[in-house]
């Protein structure tokens, strides 16, 4: 994604903690608290600008949803959506993905959305992969049992990978589709990125695994 | 693939015994005397016209191959290369997969190769695909222990279904490529139907998936 500098992109935030949480540690064990509700907590690794967990969480209104995004001058668009949509269960964190586990505790968390992660294509770089073992661990620590991850991408590599590293750690593969815009999969929401894949006629990958109890 | 009559075919069997083996079960448990050395043993479950495991066979003659087809109108064409090429490592098997733990005991096979097997695409025939779980389990109980399953086909919807059903039979997921001709992966050996499929720019899916030990 292209960074466009936005100075002014770290007040807007600090401006708005209620879509945009300030000290999401604080709430590590106690997100339900955030929500007012027991409803069921989804989060989006990546959120990107924003477009698929607003438009989840307009589809789900029972379902809460945390969307994760590391970059200030990306995050501030998804906040634009937010502030307009006035959406009760979606919050943003401007955190870095590897803090996770520092801000949700062992069941805080029912599903795990990955959505066009970065591939980091060389293999020096696989342990920045949101689906290296290293973050399957984490996401391990904040799911509940048999919590899953929803994992779509157009990037074949990424997804061979992805495909590999969840067998490895033990996943269970519960649903595949090698080309989600062809297939009978309903509900599907698009990210931005995916909009314009899918109209350039990329395929889009899409995986569901879910974590077994020992 | 088409069948065509050939009322010759079950002579033409009957008259070859060294390479297409006649009473099967009374070997099992000791194919390596059919070869008449240890080397390890790799079968093809629908072998089809035996050009990929003919190809496997002169590429790897410290291999022993074993093809197994249950039309005999097909398996003649196979009889045919065999004769041909005369290699002292590949044998033909005339019967059913379903007859497989008949023939072949536990470890006697290190390896099973399913190429473009039959999609059966309707739900309810799917217990006839050859990843369906009792096909799993029969090559497991030929299987020496950590044994795997080479898999490739053009189907799309087969090579989904088979990534889930591995999964859900507890298998690893060693490799995966999602468009294998395009791929760095060397040494491959085409079936007559990967050479048609793939001249018309199908993709082309493998995978190599592991049984592990208890």
């Amino acid at each position: 994604m292209r960074l466009r500098n936005k100075p002014w992109a770290k007040d807007r935030i600090a401006e708005n903690p209620q879509y945009v949480v300030a000290n999401p540690e604080s709430h590590k064990g106690n997100w339900s608290k955030v929500f007012g509700n027991d409803n069921p907590i989804h989060i989006e690794v990546g959120t990107g600008k924003g477009q698929f967990l607003v438009g989840m969480a307009k589809q789900n209104p029972n379902v809460n949803y945390i969307g994760i995004e590391l970059f200030e001058s990306i995050i501030v668009v998804a906040l634009d959506r937010l502030i307009e949509e006035k959406l009760p269960n979606l919050k943003l964190l401007n955190v870095d993905a590897a803090t996770l586990n520092d801000i949700f505790g062992k069941n805080d968390v029912e599903r795990v959305y990955l959505n066009f992660s970065d591939p980091w294509p060389k293999n020096r770089h696989a342990k920045r992969r949101l689906t290296y073992k290293t973050f399957l661990k984490r996401y391990e620590d904040l799911l509940v049992d048999g919590g899953e991850i929803h994992f779509k991408t157009d990037n074949q590599g990424l997804f061979e990978y992805s495909l590999t590293s969840f067998s490895e750690y033990g996943l269970l593969l519960k649903y595949v589709s090698l080309d989600l815009h062809k297939s009978d999969f309903e509900g599907n929401v698009m990210t931005e990125y995916e909009e314009k894949f899918s109209n350039a006629g990329q395929r889009i990958y899409r995986c569901e695994v879910k974590y077994l109890n020992d």
